[in-house]
């Protein structure tokens, strides 16, 4: 293996010529055989253990770097990687191995009156652009997703992983050629800083869909700016609704397991909503469940009453996605104001209903606007690994194209194969 | 039936007032059953005859207005309604009617190994935002496709059309009322101009998905300023490649075909592409059957000899969408030059090979990289009714969410209904 360290071999090219090499290889990835790809993947798992070194060594100097920019505590976590979390990188990618390749699966087809036959097939979108934060981590994931669905990947990984993203590419594009694949298929244009950023955002016929990952604020910024086609992977201000029906016992479990399990990621609640009727009954077991976990509770005046140690909640609080043990409590007079206040505060990721009221669950399923609309169940469901997708791209709160948990089928368009004998239109 | 001349009643509503309205309505269309989304297209149907007075005479005013301000021949003819094409109208709406309602269809489920159950069901849009120029059928043809999609649609037709569009937009509206459906399902923005145009691309929250239909100059404006995802149905830079081993009398019907059986659509194809090798067995009858249908041709160096009375084909024929009786004719060496030229000039709408080659036809299917690929077939069976979608919403040559001729289907997203009993994630 040669040297991983120094510049890349397309440390010379242009931005504009590492989007071109990066369409010309997705051409032949778009028609590599899983074997191909699967064996590129292995190699990049190897290739990221047997070069932590090399990786650690970057990644200290983007540490000493981040470090002396003043980055936050989380930033800096963020971007540190361990030789345990290199492990961790190797075994998803060799997990990714393992997945079903979704390119050439044939969605639906039929024979026309004529004889024609057709079939709407799975095929890479092409090149896939990623624009993400100071998250090495994601550079492997994302390079390691697009290569099995037989996509191309141009990276925008942030300058505060430079050095690291540096020799992580360079790992996936050794491991790529030791497969016989082109090497200029992952790309990464983290030294074009803000302008590359920008140019990846606008690069229409070269980057055929664009995945940001991050920030609320950076998922906003490429939504607006870009003129690529963009799947949004957006912020989760997710509810859960305690109606008057609810079970004690499935409201303490759901609303903690919600809330505690892991606070940080998005399919956590932020916000119970409870039917008045059932405030007196169900306010005090669950609060107290909380509390025991060390949840501060964020409570409207109704709601006050059951939780003498709570803050008052704002307006503030109900659209915020703390990714903490923060909750928001807020008491409802019915169904209606608790789908009025979702209408109002939600971001369409997860909400969740727990009663046992068969005409309210059924209203709910079908009223409520999200990805993902759940009864008696715990929002941290919402995750590919646990609907059983193996991996996961992201969870999209858009409703273009993919909704809720993306797997690699998320990240293939499809194309209509037509087979004629000389047909013509009458 | 109130009258159907004057202001709607939405005239004063502000444009943010108007999206609002559309918003709140999708609600109700969302959860409506078939039979009454049904219920109001027949009404909707009827009203188009009922009103044909009141719509013509609309009509004539944008006519003489259109006549005032110089639009061409073509725009003219586009915005004419006469008695016929009412008719024509009013029965495309029927056949909707008799379309299969995508709204509920299960996509995709399983059981958890928990016990929970999880099912990715069809749901609406929402709000359905269209951009369109000076052609009135499409007003009610959005609105159908619309309406029995569950979604609420916001119309933004030119002003060219805004006398007719006001019409046709009250008779839906009252129809949508007469089957117990918000009338502000359907809103018209005609009378905000280009800032209303300017409004709806970027009414992220308010409308879904917005889709451009019009020229390509306006579908570039819409994908490049609008933040709402958009699906962008394009032109047609259509290929036919003769292979060496093309059976003659294939190459002339489907050349034929595809070029003169209607040559303003968006499948009719622009450029042959003919193997070296074929070139004096194939083009002197392909050729003479073109010519017999009054096609003119546009011919490389190498193509010429066989067309005396050709003119040279240049760089811009070949990158072209002529929508008429012109054809630029290419000799290639082989395959792979085939395929280079139609990587350069392709729009990714439709490409045939003609050709009796199995490995080539495969690698055709595998490499082109176009909504429609086919082999031994006429480029305008690219078309929903011919795919037996029953009606059309455009031909999508975008990769995200939809590719090719789009359906009903394709005016939806999806959800996740998640049902537990209790279930908390370990």
């Amino acid at each position: 293996m040669s040297s991983l360290t120094g510049a890349l071999p397309t440390a010379a090219l242009s931005l504009h010529e590492r989007l071109a090499a990066a369409k010309t290889a997705s051409r032949d990835l778009a028609i590599a055989d899983t074997d191909r790809k699967n064996r590129a993947l292995r190699a990049i798992a190897d290739g990221v253990l047997a070069a932590s070194d090399d990786i650690l060594s970057a990644n200290e100097l983007d540490l000493a770097n981040g470090r002396e920019d003043g980055l936050t505590t989380g930033l800096l976590d963020r971007l540190t990687l361990t030789p345990a979390r290199l492990q961790g990188l190797a075994d998803a990618v060799l997990q990714i191995v393992g997945l079903t390749d979704p390119v050439g699966e044939a969605v639906r087809g039929s024979s026309l009156p004529n004889g024609v036959k057709i079939t709407q097939v799975r095929v890479p979108f092409g090149v896939v652009g990623a624009i993400y934060e100071a998250r090495p981590n994601v550079t492997i994931d994302i390079a390691a997703l697009a290569i099995k669905s037989g996509n191309a990947a141009v990276l925008r990984g942030g300058s505060a992983a430079i050095e690291t993203n540096r020799v992580l590419v360079r790992v996936i594009q050794q491991a790529l050629a030791s497969a016989g694949l082109p090497a200029d298929a992952v790309q990464t244009i983290d030294d074009f800083g803000r302008e590359g950023a920008a140019e990846l955002m606008t690069a229409r016929g070269f980057v055929d869909v664009l995945i940001p990952r991050g920030s609320a604020d950076l998922i906003q910024a490429v939504v607006t700016q870009s003129t690529v086609p963009v799947i949004e992977t957006g912020a989760g201000v997710v509810h859960v609704l305690l109606d008057e029906s609810a079970r004690e016992d499935w409201a303490v479990d759901i609303v903690r397991n919600a809330k505690v399990q892991r606070p940080s990621v998005c399919n956590a609640v932020e916000t119970l909503l409870v039917h008045r009727a059932a405030a007196e009954r169900l306010l005090p077991p669950v609060l107290s469940a909380l509390r025991a976990e060390g949840v501060t509770i964020h409570a409207d005046e109704r709601a006050l009453p059951f939780a003498p140690d709570a803050v008052p909640v704002t307006d503030e609080d109900y659209a915020t996605e703390h990714m903490s043990l923060d909750i928001s409590v807020k008491v409802v007079d019915d169904l209606d104001e608790a789908m009025e206040h979702i209408r109002r505060y939600s971001t369409q990721h997860t909400e969740s209903i727990i009663t046992n009221d068969l005409q309210n669950a059924e209203r709910f399923l079908a009223e409520v606007d999200s990805a993902v609309v759940m009864v008696n169940a715990s929002t941290r469901f919402t995750d590919g690994g646990e609907f059983g997708f193996g991996a996961e791209v992201g969870i999209s709160t858009q409703k273009l194209h993919a909704r809720g948990p993306m797997g690699l089928p998320e990240l293939t368009s499809t194309k209509w194969i037509v087979r004629g004998s000389g047909q013509v239109r009458a």
